[in-house]
């Protein structure tokens, strides 16, 4: 009925109307193979989210795999999305190629830098629910004087953030050839060390949960956790971009979820550690995106990984842009 | 000359003037044998000091082992010396029983067990340097909030040590058979765990210093700890009264130093497990006692431990004593 009126809607120009209406029947039967097809036509035909109706075309045939006008529909968007997409790493690599060129001692890049640490431990441990402000966390860090009014293990978060950020600019980063489980485990060891000595750097135990996504069974983690790496350093893995293997490995380690805790933040680690290896600079998931972050990982386990490495590449993005503005 | 002054005073019955004397020449020449005879008999003579007279004797024989005067003196009060203290390992054990009677769940008790372990934290951490008052780490162990103008690893050194002793007690009393190597690496990786989370529960690889001591060089360490647990769980170890293992374990540890941080924690934790393994209650080496407790370990390694040995079966009596008043 839903789906009836939002195309009437959209027949008679309420593009608004129609949008809600899509919406709103999507969020009764988000697996309604028509529904998805008609809206993605629908925001094909606004012009511009060609992007998000290829998504809409992709999960109709995943929900109902002989769906013709969806397979047709997508069969014309996909080329032209993959062009976008491939558009978007084409800049990414013109903006590293000027960013390698600014001169490692420029004032205004060895600010950033600075600035940018210190705001990665901000947004990465706001993530996990922790109430520093940018300010108290810039003081921690520079100070390591408590604060007032904050939990001791607040204080040992940001600690954490501070030592594996810098293991992974002294160490990590110079070390050639694969990365390895057992940097995974040192990275954790230094996220999570000042907040549990005993369990940080291990692979979990127990069975943990995020939200409602159910990870596997702790018997599996360290079997998981050698294909993972085998994966990481693959043929496969060395040919693919850099931010689509960042992102891949991210959402990669955190489907494993390989910690009791921690897994985000050493997850965006990771991927950071292999934008760096590329001559990237490290990128922040900032803490107002939270929602978008989690709901293209989840996007990304019912099988389009898609939207989230365009998150990364978008952020990457303006990281980049942000540097080049600042030499 | 200070010699012979000394021994005119105490002739004439000057004894605080007599014995400014004979200190002064001992600081003056600590291995003179003729003045540590004859400072001994001085001691022995004011009728009461007759451990410290069997103490200098002792020296004077270390220092000239031909000294037939101190030969002699020594002959005469090493049993007296022997038979004080053993009187107070009996006391010691007469006390361990009386104390082994009060019901564990007696309120008195209870509420003196939850105080001294509060009070082990804040000593401890406070012989370290650490400068929280006692209600401060009461403070930070209940609630774990910062505490304004403390460093963040003041905080933690109290963290540690909550967490090494709710370990010791929960896991390592129970544990029957040998203290191992493994047993003492999980200790401090408590103790240190929240101030250094990468080397915490590692043996040093680098040189350590302590005041003018210098302990062995860190290619030895891993041996002497081989030793040092073997000799732990020996026949002649099994054997001593537990004070005096426990004292001996404590003084053997830090003379290995075998880490580059919390040695003196960790000792103090190992010492106080030996006791509660043979029924006593853990003690407390107060703050005010540094000193003492620093000088004992300093006779120690000049060769005789015993001072060290007593300092511990006081500390140990006043505790029990502390135990049957509150029940
Ligand atoms: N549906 C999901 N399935 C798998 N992983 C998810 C899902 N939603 C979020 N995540 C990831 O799990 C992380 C949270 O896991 P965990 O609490 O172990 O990490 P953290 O580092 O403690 O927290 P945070 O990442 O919030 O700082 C999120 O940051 C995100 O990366
Ligand atoms: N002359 C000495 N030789 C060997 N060990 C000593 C000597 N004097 C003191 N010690 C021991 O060394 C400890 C200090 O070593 P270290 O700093 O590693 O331990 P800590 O736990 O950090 O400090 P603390 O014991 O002061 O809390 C002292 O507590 C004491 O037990
Ligand atoms: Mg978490
Ligand atoms: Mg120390």
């Amino acid at each position: 009925a839903a789906l009836k009126l939002a195309v009437e809607m959209k027949e008679h120009g309420k593009h608004e109307k129609a949008l809600k209406l899509f919406e709103h029947a999507l969020a009764l039967d988000p697996t309604h193979a028509d529904i998805l097809n008609e809206y993605g036509e629908f925001l094909e035909n606004q012009g511009e989210n060609i992007i998000k109706a290829e998504h809409m075309y992709y999960r109709a045939i995943a929900a109902s795999p002989q769906h013709s006008k969806a397979m047709a529909n997508r069969q014309r968007t996909l080329p032209l999305v993959q062009e976008i997409d491939q558009a978007q790493f084409n800049r990414i690599e013109k903006k590293r190629e000027m960013f390698f060129r600014i001169p490692e001692n420029h004032p205004g890049l060895r600010r950033m830098k600075k600035e940018s640490y210190i705001h990665h431990i901000y947004h990465t441990v706001a993530l996990e629910g922790n109430t520093m402000t940018l300010s108290q966390t810039r003081s921690v860090v520079e100070n390591r004087m408590a604060i007032a009014g904050k939990s001791i293990m607040e204080h040992n978060e940001v600690l954490g953030l501070d030592l594996a950020l810098s293991y992974i600019n002294s160490t990590l980063v110079q070390k050639i050839g694969k990365i390895t489980l057992n940097d995974i485990l040192e990275i954790h060891k230094r996220v999570l060390g000042f907040v549990d000595p005993v369990e940080a750097g291990h692979i979990r135990s127990t069975q943990v949960y995020v939200g409602h996504y159910i990870p596997p069974a702790a018997s599996d983690v360290s079997g998981l956790m050698e294909e993972f790496t085998e994966w990481l350093n693959s043929d496969v893995s060395m040919r693919m971009h850099p931010v689509e293997l960042g992102a891949l490995a991210h959402y990669k380690l955190v489907l494993i979820h390989p910690f009791y805790d921690g897994n985000g933040r050493t997850a965006r680690l990771l991927m950071n550690l292999i934008l760096m290896h590329a001559g990237y600079p490290p990128i922040i998931i900032p803490v107002g995106e939270k929602h978008l972050y989690y709901q293209h990982i989840e996007t990304a386990s019912e099988g389009d990984v898609r939207p989230f490495i365009r998150f990364i590449a978008s952020i990457l993005e303006r990281t980049l842009d942000d540097y080049l503005l600042s030499a």
